[in-house]
C-alpha cells in the first residue's frame, strides 16, 4: 500500500449564492490525500507556509496522511480565490496568489520512491520529468490537470498524456484537448492520446470511464444543495486511487469499484465548505454511501 | 396487456450539422408506439391527413401497432420543422403546420376504453378531461408535455399534474414548472405537484426518476454518433410503458427495468433519421442492449 500524491495544499477564499468563506484550508492534495485516507495511508508531496494551520497538519496526520513530503517554507501558502454561479459546474477564478508554491520543486522523501502509485494532481506538466525521474518504478502513475496547462503548456501535456496511465479530466478538458463536442468520443480520443484509463468527470451528471475495450458509467449522488463543489473532483481522484491502492487489483471490478468510491467521496466533498464535511465523516458513512449508489443504479 | 397512447402522427423536417431531411415520418405517438411495439401491442389514438403514406401504417401494423384509433381526415398531416445544434440537447423549432392536428378531439374507440394504461404524449392539457373522460378506469395515466403548454396553458398543465400518476419531463421542463435549478430538487418538487412517479430525461446524461422514497437513475448509452435526436424521448416513453404493459408489475423492480428499456430504445431512436432505426430492430437487437446496460453500470 502505496500512494503518493503531489499537489497543492493552500487557502481558498470561495464565494457562492449560499455564502461565502474567506481563506479556509483547499487545494487538490489537500482533497485528495483525506479522501485517500479512508481507504489507504497516502503520502503527500507539497509546500505551505508559515501561516499555514498547526491543527490542519494535525488534523492530516490523525487520518493517517504522512507528512513526511509536505514542506513548510517561510512565505505565505497558495492562496486561491473562486466563485460559483447557481450552477455549481460554472466558476471562476477571481485570485490566484501562488506564494510559496511558484517556486515549488518537488523533492520526493527517499521512503515515497518506491511507491506503487503517483498521483500528479495539478502539477505543472513541463515538472512531470523531475518528479516522476525521483521514482524507482510506480505501478501506476495519474494526472489531473487544469484548465491553465491546457491553455499554455499544449505540448508538454499532451507528451504527459502519452506516458500516464491512468488521466482524469472534467467535460471541458476534455472537449479542450480533444476538440470533440461529443463526449464519448473526447473521452475515446483521450485514451487514443496515450492513457490506459480516462476518467471524465461530469459534476452533478455523473463520471465517465474509458479504457481500450472498456466503458464503464456511475451518476452522481442525487445532492439537492450543493454546498460548495470545490475539491470534488480531487476527492474523486483521492477515492478512486485510495481504492486502487487497498486492492491491490487493476481487474475491471475493482476499476468499477474504484470508481463508485471515487463518486462516493465527492459526494461528500461538496457537502460542506472546504473540507468541512470530511472532519465529520467515518469509514462507516462512506461504506452507507456505496450501498446508495447501488440502490441507485441497481435493476 | 393494453397500452393506448395518445399522441402525434406527423411529417417532420429535420436539419442537423450532419444533414437534413424533407418531411419524413415522425410524431410523438408514431415514436411511442413504434419503441412499445417491442414489449406489447400498443394502441394508438392520433388523426393522419390524407397525404400521409400508406406503407407507414402498413408498417405500424406489421409491428402489431392497433390503428383503430388513428383517423385519416381529409386534408395535410401535422408537419414540424426543426433544427438541432452541434449539442443535440439544444433544438429550434422552424415551423409548425398543425393541418388536420388543429381540430383534433381525440375519440377513443369502444375496444379501447377499459385499457390498462393511458398516454397522453404531448396534448394540450386542456383536452385531457375529454380524453380521460373516455376511459373507464385505467390502472396508470402517464403524461408528457411541450414546451408550448408550459407557456401557455400553466394552470390546466398544473392541474393535470395533480392526476397523473406518471410524469415525463426534460431537464428543461422539469426546471421551467418548478422554478428549481438543482434537478434532483426539480424531480421531487415534481412529485410533490402529484405524479407518484416522475421520469426526468437529460438526454445524453440520461435519465432520473422519483417517486416518494425512491430514486434511481439510469445512464445513456454511450453514442458517438447522434443522427437525430428527435423522437428519443417518445421513444423513451414507449420502451418504459411497453416494458409495464407486458410485466404487468409496479414493484420497484419493474420500475427499474422499465426506465432501462425505455433508455434502451431512446438510444436507437437517435440512431438514424426520424424512424428509420426502428426497420431494422429485432427484439434480440433490444436484450443485447439492455444487457450492455448492466455492463455499463453494474460494479
Amino acid at each position: 500500500m502505496s500512494l503518493v500524491i503531489v499537489g497543492s495544499v493552500a487557502f481558498d477564499t470561495i464565494r457562492t449564492p449560499w455564502g461565502d468563506r474567506e481563506k479556509i484550508v483547499g487545494g487538490s492534495g489537500t482533497y485528495c490525500s483525506l479522501a485517500a485516507s479512508y481507504f489507504t495511508r497516502p503520502r503527500i508531496v507539497g509546500v505551505v507556509g508559515r501561516d499555514f494551520p498547526r491543527k490542519t497538519l494535525a488534523l492530516l496526520k490523525s487520518r493517517g496522511v504522512d507528512l513526511e513530503g509536505l514542506k513548510v517554507m517561510a512565505g505565505k501558502t497558495f492562496h486561491w480565490e473562486g466563485k460559483y454561479e447557481e450552477d455549481p459546474n460554472r466558476r471562476t477564478t477571481l485570485r490566484t496568489e501562488l506564494n510559496v508554491f511558484a517556486d515549488f520543486r518537488p523533492e520526493i522523501p527517499a521512503r515515497y520512491r518506491g511507491s506503487r502509485i503517483v498521483y500528479l494532481a495539478n502539477l505543472n506538466p513541463e515538472h512531470h520529468d523531475y518528479v516522476l525521474g525521483q521514482f524507482r518504478k510506480p505501478a501506476l502513475v495519474a494526472m489531473d490537470t487544469i484548465r491553465l496547462w491546457i491553455d499554455t503548456k499544449r505540448d508538454a501535456l499532451l507528451k504527459e498524456l502519452g506516458r500516464v496511465d491512468i488521466f482524469f479530466a472534467n467535460d471541458e478538458e476534455a472537449r479542450l484537448i480533444t476538440g470533440e463536442t461529443n463526449l464519448i468520443s473526447a473521452g475515446k480520443a483521450l485514451v487514443g492520446l496515450g492513457p490506459s484509463l480516462v476518467l471524465l468527470k461530469k459534476g452533478e451528471h455523473g463520471a465517465l470511464v474509458f479504457g481500450r475495450d472498456f466503458v464503464f458509467g456511475v451518476l452522481a449522488h442525487p445532492c439537492e444543495h450543493v454546498i460548495d463543489p470545490t475539491g470534488a473532483g480531487d476527492s474523486f481522484a483521492g477515492g478512486f486511487l485510495g481504492f486502487l491502492d487497498k486492492t491491490s487489483g487493476l481487474a475491471g471490478k475493482d476499476i468499477r469499484r474504484a470508481v463508485v468510491y471515487g463518486s462516493v467521496m465527492a459526494s461528500f466533498a461538496i457537502e460542506d465548505f472546504g473540507i468541512g464535511r470530511f472532519l465529520k465523516l467515518d469509514r462507516g458513512l462512506v461504506e452507507a454511501r456505496f450501498k446508495q449508489f447501488r440502490k441507485l443504479t441497481t435493476f
